[in-house]
Parts: structure tokens; C-alpha cells; sequence
């Protein structure tokens, strides 16, 4: 596989037991490994084994959903990413932050800390963090707008670069005879001054192996969309059907040439949630047996939340009531709740069934079959303008990923469509993506980045 | 050594290439130690080495002085200690954090985090950041008074520990055949309303193996004793003389039981810079070359922000001006402060000369001598009422502390002062200190925490 050919990019998104709800409750499966780091130790070993670009963690400051249900009370990503980078070498450790819960000049240095204790290994999921519930751990009793927590979120990214740029990559003179630790001329306040925030700068740690850690979106709503044209350099995406895939890549890449950037420098990696088995029919039956575990009283409640109806509005051997809300009027998690009501008219389910949908993986798309089947819809994704590569969700962890490693990656391989080792040593180089100037002093090297 | 001994304690207080701000121009210094995680891990294996309770870091959001002078920009703590949680195995690790610059709520989650991730060896050092320049990296023009910012601390960590008390410790089931993980009786919303936060919770991430980190402070000003005397478990603080430390020593133990806690819960810690050798005179001549390293122009400048006064009114060869401020209009770090002021006229210093002990320890004690030398002046300061133990801030790393842990530490253990083995493995088992009860649940097994 030369460096020149188009390459599949794979992420493994973890999640304590795996993705489908009912995992904790397998024979198999250590209902306390949310908090066991030595459990995501063995998982992020397991993904490099395999190859992959980066594992990633989702988080929200806040618990959503009744805490019974499954595993939940998570270790914050940051922190759990440094203890993974001790434990792996080369892959990438990306973490998801709020920027609607943070401030940018303490979460701007804690992704260059990461970066720097991993080796240039660091990510950053930029979310909004949608719900009322977050809000109020933070004193706020309704939650920002949908288009407010945007706005936010650009200008803090705005923010960020700025302070990584702060320092020039050859700041540190380290002169000891003239007893001059750093150029001071090439630290500087960044005197930002904007509608959300005000950051005079410097940061207090110099520029990171990666300039900035790689950014990051998961969120598909227009704003989200819009964000990601701007800023991302891979997003994360729950997509159903090749055409919406299809119909999703194109729009992205389109608003990313048109946000000025080049469109290969944005990677979009759909969410598949694999069950694989030796036979067809054997995946089907994990897949049926894992279901069975749902208990929907849980379920109906937090899907009733996102639709923003009554629980006793959703029988389960009904379909969703036809008189749900506009999508324009949800404040929250817009693109989630689209795909769910699409999901559900398009193929008619009851409640009951979307709950097996959903439970399986959030929204994302389910697949069940052989290893052969599980390359073949990669692929074709991959060459049909859908995808430049997936974000793996197995549905029940470790055995859910070491089953794609083992046997799905073996045959991406030999297909000439996924790496067989590691070329580079950063995240960005696994993404075959740049290493940005420095705002500041890119000039002196004759180009700026806006 | 019996565990109804006194036994003295052991931080090792962490900087980059040593706390001699000339430290980084030996010839033996790395002096991009700052950002290189595997020069603190070698730090922290010597530290545990040597059976110290702990390492810490000092820390704030922001560059103080000239960016010149020495090695600044420094790695987040809690991304750092949880760096070198992987490549330990006892040590407690104290990170330093601001009430000031964080929300309780993302900080109380993040060191729940880093004592899951290290096994119960987490520690937070308490601090609330003095001075207009960290402000302005948050947004605020001038920086909270003194006063105000203690009233928020103290706020900060009764909201803290109502968090980490969210969850009893037994509220995890993991009840895989009724399909409930946690016991949603035991898991709780805090419900704070307080005059600085509004912090509804219930925190998401389970208690963890402390219960609480080891709770740190280390201001002395009278606002930080009266915040110590309620929350802290470790004091480090700064003290020249054996009668100042036998006072404060005194003084915030009296503090400690008037707030209804026993004495023995609360470890007082001064700082000292050793500079050991095998004689006196070449101790002294070690610590002679640190300080003729030391470049006056960045020092004085220095001097001049924290004595409110302009550099000018500093030569570098009188004494201090008369005409200094009152401590009681110090808004910043008054402790320090007072400090260097009664040193400077206790031993009639000249600027030069102050900058030179400044440069040495920043108003900790200095200390050059032999191993033996070494070991009566902790001795004597522990069994006279003044120290519990101490803060060791060598003055060039790594060397400074090798040379403690191999030549100082063994006369510790043979005058029967000090462990020779770790008999706990949690940070506060290192202190002999109780797991806290949980406030919400501790009333079932018969005690209330306040």
C-alpha cells in the first residue's frame, strides 16, 4: 500500500462493557470496568495490535438516563487517555471535552499536556454537550441554545489555536551560557477579545509535539456540520444507509472546500457497530441473544426524553405517535433525534424493535455477519464515496473488538486497504493529515494558517 | 518502627530541573525537562525508591515573570501525575489546582479519576492563585480579593466532597441476572445552592478508593490557616526558623482542633532545600556555584512585582526600602510576602543577597551540609514540635534528590525516624490518615462526617 493511495482510516470508539446496553450483563462481560483502568489498558493494547488510527472516549459531565440501566460514571477522558498512553506506543488517544463546560485556557493545556506525555498522540472530540441535566451541574438552570452553544464553541476553538500558537516551535533557546531559557520574544499574550471570551496568553506550556491535537466533531445537526467545516479534521458520524452516508460526505466536503480548507484534510468515519461470528447466522444469534438482555422499561424512559413526549406516549408494540415535535424546536441533541425518527418511519418499527435498534448502538448502524461480510460493507462504503473510514463500536468489550482485530482487519489487509503497521509515530501522521503553522510565526516560513 | 510511633513524612516536591531557579544552566541539567514525562517518572521511581509518601507539583494557570529566566510552561498536574501513576506503584501524587479557575464539579470528577487510575494515591493541593495575571487568562480584569477567594475555596470543596460523597460506596450492584447495575436509592443529586455555586449532581464516576483525594493546602496567610484548620490534611508552608515553625506549628494544630477535628489529622510539612555533600565545605561550595548562576536583573524584577514596588526602587546592593506596603493591603500571596520581607530584614540582607536565598528555595528553607547534617535538622525540627515531617525541594533534579534518597534517607531509617518499606498502599494510608465516611450513607454504619 504506497503512501500516494487513498487508506482506510479506524478508530475504536470504547465504552466500559461495549455499546449495546445489555453487555454489562453477559457471563463474559466485568460489570466494574468503567472505572478499571487496566480493562481500557488491555483494550487500547488490543486496537494497537490491529492497527488502528486512535480509541476514543464519548463523555457528557453529567449522568443521562437512570443509572441502573448500565454501567455508567465514567473516569474523565483526559486522565484515562494519559494512562493509556503509558500502556501503547503508537496509537491515537482521543478524548471528548465540552466547550460549553470548560474554559479554553485549562482545557487548551491539558490537551498539550496529553500530547506531550503520549508522544504527539493526542485528540480532541470538540462537543456542545446538549441537555438541561449538564447545565445544572454547572449552575445554570436551562441549557444554552443549540445555536448559542455553537457560536461558543467556534470562538473557543478560535481561543485554543490561538494559545497553542502562543509559543513559536523554537521558543525554548535553552541558552545556558547567557542564562536565557526562552526567546521571549517568541512567547506571546494572545489579547483575545471576543463575544464569549476574554484570554490574554500566553499558555504555560510551550507548543505541543502536534502543534494542536487533532480536532475532532461528532455533532451532525447544520450547525455541527457547519463547526466541522471549519475546524474538524475527522468527524464522527451515525449514518443508517449508504445514500445518507453518501449524501452526509458530500455535503461535508462540500462545506469544507467551501470553508476555504482542502477536503482530504477532513476524514469522515461513520459509526458501525459490528457482531461478528464464523457463520451468518451465528452473528444474527449473538446479536438476537443481546437484545433479549434489554430490559425496555429503561429504555422507553430516556427515549421518550429524547423525543420529548411522555413514556406512556410510547406503547412498545406500537409505532412512534405521528404528532412528534419539529425537529427545529429541539434544543438538545438535534441530529440524534432526526435519525431516530427517520429510523423508525423509514422501517416501520414499533417501539419495542427501535429499542433493539437503538440499544444496540445508539443510532449508529448495526451489523451482524462474517468477517468476509463485515470487510465487504466497509469497502464498499470506503470506495463509494460514503466514508474515508469507520468508527468501530463493538457491542460487547474486549471480546467485540478483539474479534475485528483478529478476523475483520486480516482481511482489510489483504484487500490492500488497511495498513499492515504503523508508518508514522503521531495521530496526525496516522490520519495522514499536517502538522498546522504556527498563526504567529508561520509567516516567517512563508504561509499562515487562517 | 511501630505503627503507634510517630513516624516522619516525606514529600517530594517536584520542578523540572530543581527548585534553584539556576538549576536548568548546570552542565548536568536537561533543560527541557519541563514537557518530558520520562525525566518526572525516573523523579517519582527515586522518590518511591527513597519510600517518600508523595510527590507534588506547584502549579497555576498562568506564567509568572520572564519567560527567560527559566524553565516555565509546565504540564498539567493531574495529566502529569497520572503519567507517572503508570510507572509507580505506591507513591501518592498531589497535584496542585485553583478553586479560583476551575468548577467544582469537572475538577472533583477529574481527581476521582486520577485515585481510580493510581490506585488510591491521589492528592490535591488546594490553592486560589493569586494575581491579575492568571485572572486575565480567565476573563476577569482584576483578580478576586483575598478574602473572596478563600470564601470560595472553602465553598469549592464542601461542594467537592458533597459530590464525592454522591455515590455510596456500595451503591454498585452489579445485579447482572435482575438487569440492575447501581442501586439508584444509593446514588444521589447533592442539590448545592450556595452563594458561589449551584451544583445539582449526582457526580458521574462511582466513589473512589480514597473517598476523597488527600486534601493539601498550602497558603499561610490567615485566611489559608482558617481554610486549613477546616479541610486540609497536609499543610506544606514555608518557615525559616525553628521558633516560626514551632508557632505556626502550634498555631494551625489549635486551629485544627477548635474546628472540631483531631490534630493528628492534619500533617504540617515545611519546605527545605538540601544541598547535601559529603563535607559542609563542599556543600557550601555547591550551593556558592548555584548562586553565582543566578542572573540578578530577572530576580529583581521579580522582587519588585511581589513587594507592590518598582525595580529601581531595588539596588541591588542596599537594603530594603523602609517604606513597604502593609502586608494588609496585599491582595496576592500575602504569606509570601511577609515572608520575604522579615527575612530580609531579620538578617539585614542586601537585594543581592536576598535574591540569592530567593533564588535558592523561594522563601523555603535552604540547607547545605553533610547526610548526617541533614538528618539532625529534620530531626530536630520533628521531635521539637515544629514539622510532621517534610516538603524536600531539592535544588537540582535529578541529582539533589538522589543524593537525598541514598545518603539522607538511610540515617532517617536508622534513627528509627522513617519507613523502610511502604506498609499501606493508598496516599492517605502513607499519612496515616482514615478513609473519609461518606456523609450521605456514614450515618448508616453509626457516624456522620460534618
Amino acid at each position: 500500500m504506497s503512501n500516494s493511495e487513498r487508506t482506510l482510516h479506524l478508530n475504536a470508539f470504547l465504552m466500559s462493557t461495549g455499546h449495546h446496553e445489555a453487555s454489562w450483563r453477559l457471563p463474559e462481560s466485568n460489570p466494574h470496568s468503567s472505572t478499571d483502568v487496566r480493562h481500557y489498558q488491555n483494550l487500547a493494547r488490543i486496537a494497537e495490535r490491529g492497527t488502528f488510527d486512535s480509541v476514543f472516549f464519548a463523555d457528557s459531565p453529567v449522568i443521562y438516563g437512570n443509572v441502573g440501566r448500565r454501567p455508567v460514571g465514567k473516569l474523565e477522558p483526559t486522565v484515562l487517555l494519559t494512562a493509556l498512553a503509558a500502556a501503547t506506543e503508537k496509537i491515537g488517544l482521543i478524548a471528548t471535552a465540552s466547550t460549553t463546560y470548560n474554559d479554553p485556557f485549562n482545557l487548551a493545556r491539558r490537551f498539550a499536556s496529553v500530547d506531550f506525555v503520549s508522544g504527539g498522540r493526542a485528540g480532541w472530540n470538540v462537543v456542545t454537550t446538549a441537555g438541561p441535566d449538564a447545565a445544572r451541574n454547572f449552575g445554570i438552570e436551562d441549557q444554552p441554545s443549540h445555536a448559542s452553544r455553537y457560536e461558543r464553541a467556534a470562538e473557543f476553538l478560535d481561543v485554543a489555536g490561538k494559545l497553542w500558537d502562543s509559543w513559536d516551535d523554537d521558543a525554548v533557546l535553552a541558552d545556558k551560557a547567557a542564562g536565557v531559557w526562552v526567546d521571549s520574544d517568541r512567547v506571546r499574550a494572545i489579547e483575545h477579545e471576543g463575544k464569549h471570551f476574554k484570554v490574554k496568553g500566553p499558555l504555560n506550556v510551550p507548543r505541543s509535539p502536534q502543534g494542536y491535537p487533532l480536532i475532532v466533531q461528532a455533532g451532525s445537526s447544520e450547525d455541527g456540520k457547519d463547526l466541522a467545516a471549519r475546524y474538524a479534521e475527522a468527524v464522527f458520524t451515525a449514518q443508517q444507509t449508504l445514500e445518507d452516508a453518501q449524501r452526509f460526505y458530500a455535503d461535508l466536503k462540500a462545506r469544507t472546500a467551501a470553508a476555504g480548507r482542502d477536503p482530504k484534510g477532513i476524514k469522515i468515519l461513520p459509526g458501525i457497530v459490528p457482531v461478528i461470528a464464523s457463520t451468518e447466522a451465528e452473528a444474527k444469534r449473538l446479536e438476537q441473544d443481546l437484545d433479549d438482555l434489554i430490559k425496555p422499561e429503561y429504555a422507553q424512559i430516556e427515549l421518550a426524553r429524547t423525543l420529548r413526549v411522555r413514556p406512556e406516549d410510547l406503547p412498545l408494540d406500537r409505532q412512534l405517535p405521528a404528532d412528534l415535535p419539529d425537529e427545529d424546536t429541539i434544543e438538545g441533541a438535534k441530529s440524534r433525534y432526526t435519525l431516530i425518527v427517520e429510523l423508525a418511519r423509514r422501517e416501520q418499527l414499533t417501539v419495542r424493535q427501535l429499542i433493539g435498534r437503538l440499544g444496540g448502538g445508539r443510532g449508529h448502524r448495526t451489523f451482524s455477519g462474517t468477517p468476509e461480510q463485515a470487510a465487504d460493507a466497509i469497502q464498499l462504503w470506503f470506495e463509494n464515496g460514503a466514508a474515508d473510514g469507520f468508527n468501530i463500536m463493538p457491542a460487547v468489550l474486549p471480546s467485540g473488538l478483539e474479534t475485528f482485530v483478529d478476523q475483520v482487519v486480516p482481511v482489510l489487509r489483504r484487500r490492500g486497504l488497511f495498513r499492515t503497521g504503523y508508518t508514522g509515530n503521531t495521530l496526525r501522521e496516522h490520519y495522514g493529515l499536517e502538522r498546522p503553522l504556527n498563526r504567529y510565526s508561520g509567516a516567517l516560513a512563508g504561509s499562515v494558517r487562517a
